[in-house]
């Protein structure tokens, strides 16, 4: 077969791919996640936007492999989702749903595995069989590919390396209601926080004091520019994230580390404070662990929704 | 195909295993491991030992799908082994050179990935497909089924959960060279160390004391027999466990966690202090997370290879 969709659901637009089953992308378009009414008329946008593109392109049905979809919420191998926060749905099984309406094969993920599957595909896991991504945004979530496909677990909840445990002595709560999760740290929020508590801790001059909004960007930028505290808040986010990033090496043992999400876009210069702390508690048979930064930005969701039809 | 061997190859002895394809254990026995020259006999050994079982049992050989055979080392997906501490090869080609030996198909994979393996065939695990098993003996080991496959890895040294970091204050070494290793607590020797640390704390009485004997096994039935020192301990061993396998299952999302090794002879007593500590750190989607005791004891080993090999 020639075609497959890879289908991205968000908190406010799903991301719609059309790709060759060899790993081309021959168009890519968005909608409006709309969540009222417990997010009901979700999939059938999805179906009637579907419809219209084979319509629009004129595409054999028959030729079209199916749809992968990527779920903002832990998803069951069967393609169940239990609940979701950000899309209003309580119990939906996404497969069934979805193949009601449309007539073609799906195979629902949960999103954040879908990309690292995606950046193996077509991004900077090219060719591993083996790798975790990590994605530092406003949160920091995660997924592993081990032996070429993706993790998904008893309660399809796995690779959650945002909540690793980094800290057994953090006090605050993170959202999950744990503490001391590699989100409280190394996600952008985090960093913006490691950096506002850095600047109350002395006097000592930074570029980052004349910021206007104190980001992790900011941050970043900072460090460009050689700024002594800035560089003292990436080691301390770096360690947190390089200690976290070799407790979940233990257990995956992967080729390679793709770093994703808003914060790496600071780009290669993450890479060095990250391997510095990694390397401190790897464990031996970890050490020649690769970290790369992701390439495929947001389109790494799509296009392991394809890849996850394309392999079933 | 009837028949499959499983194979176990150990510091002291090699153990192997007659099984059905079905999962019916037809015959076991041991030979010696014999490691003088760089333990070149060791596969010939075995080879040698088949060949007399299957001339013995007057076997077909095109009945015998092969044979699988657990390393105590790290083994890629490909069978090699690139070194082992304990039966002093250096780099080996397991699956090749067992395959010239016999004529008969292999399958080499790392013992205590096997033995999580087997403890899903045919134990703790029956039925499950997403397990981890943690085996507590003089070290801590440990395996991972997902999608009830053995995880592998890009080194063949997945699922390591002996080095999982659970104290980052920690300054003593571990012998894998990193420090805070959950190993170096939640072993026979690592309780061993908390029970003798706490005995040297104060003077409290305690029929540890009087033990000539202060290991694993003294400190639990110790707190069988209602020692308020005896269960501080045990509280300090399920806290490191409990919240490293927190972290654990946080990458896998098991079903089940399966424990096993030596101080697993403890019973059922030690499940509801390790799920205390487990309940404390787990990710809310792994709350469910099940724990039992492993039951094959020192069968796992040839269970779990010879179900790689029939399911190769």
């Amino acid at each position: 077969m020639k075609y497959c969709f890879g289908v991205d659901v968000g908190g406010t637009s799903v991301k719609l791919g059309l790709f060759t089953t060899d790993g081309e992308i021959l168009d890519k378009w968005e909608i409006p996640t709309r969540k009222e009414n417990k997010g009901e008329a979700i999939l059938p946008d999805i179906a009637e936007s579907l419809r219209k593109k084979i319509e629009d392109r004129k595409i054999d049905k028959g030729e079209i492999k199916g749809i992968g979809i990527g779920i903002p919420a832990p998803v069951t191998g069967d393609g169940i989702v239990k609940n979701t926060a950000n899309l209003c749905w309580g119990y939906k099984e996404v497969n069934r749903e979805l193949r009601e309406l449309t007539g073609l094969d799906v195979r629902a993920g949960n999103d954040a595995n879908l990309a690292a599957l995606g950046e193996m595909w077509l991004g900077a896991g090219k060719g591993q069989k083996d790798m975790i991504m990590v994605t530092l945004g406003t949160g920091v979530g995660g997924g592993a590919i081990l032996d070429g496909r993706a993790l998904v677990g008893a309660n399809g909840a796995s690779a959650e390396i945002g909540h690793v445990c980094v800290n057994y002595h953090e006090t605050k709560k993170c959202g999950c209601g744990k503490t001391g999760c590699l989100e409280q740290y190394a996600s952008a929020t985090g960093i913006a926080r490691l950096a506002r508590m850095r600047l109350a801790w002395d006097e000592e001059p930074s570029i980052l004091r004349n910021q206007k909004k104190l980001d992790a960007k900011a941050v970043f930028d900072a460090l460009k520019e050689g700024d002594a505290v800035a560089e003292e808040i990436v080691e301390q986010f770096a360690a947190y994230l390089g200690h976290g990033l070799a407790n979940v090496a233990i257990i995956v043992d992967p080729a390679v580390i793709v770093i994703g999400g808003g914060v790496s876009k600071a780009g290669d210069i993450l890479i060095p404070y990250i391997k510095k702390y990694f390397l401190e508690k790897a464990f031996f048979a970890n050490t020649e662990t690769e970290f790369m930064i992701a390439q495929l930005d947001n389109d790494a969701g799509i296009c392991g929704a394809a890849k996850l039809m394309i392999d079933k």
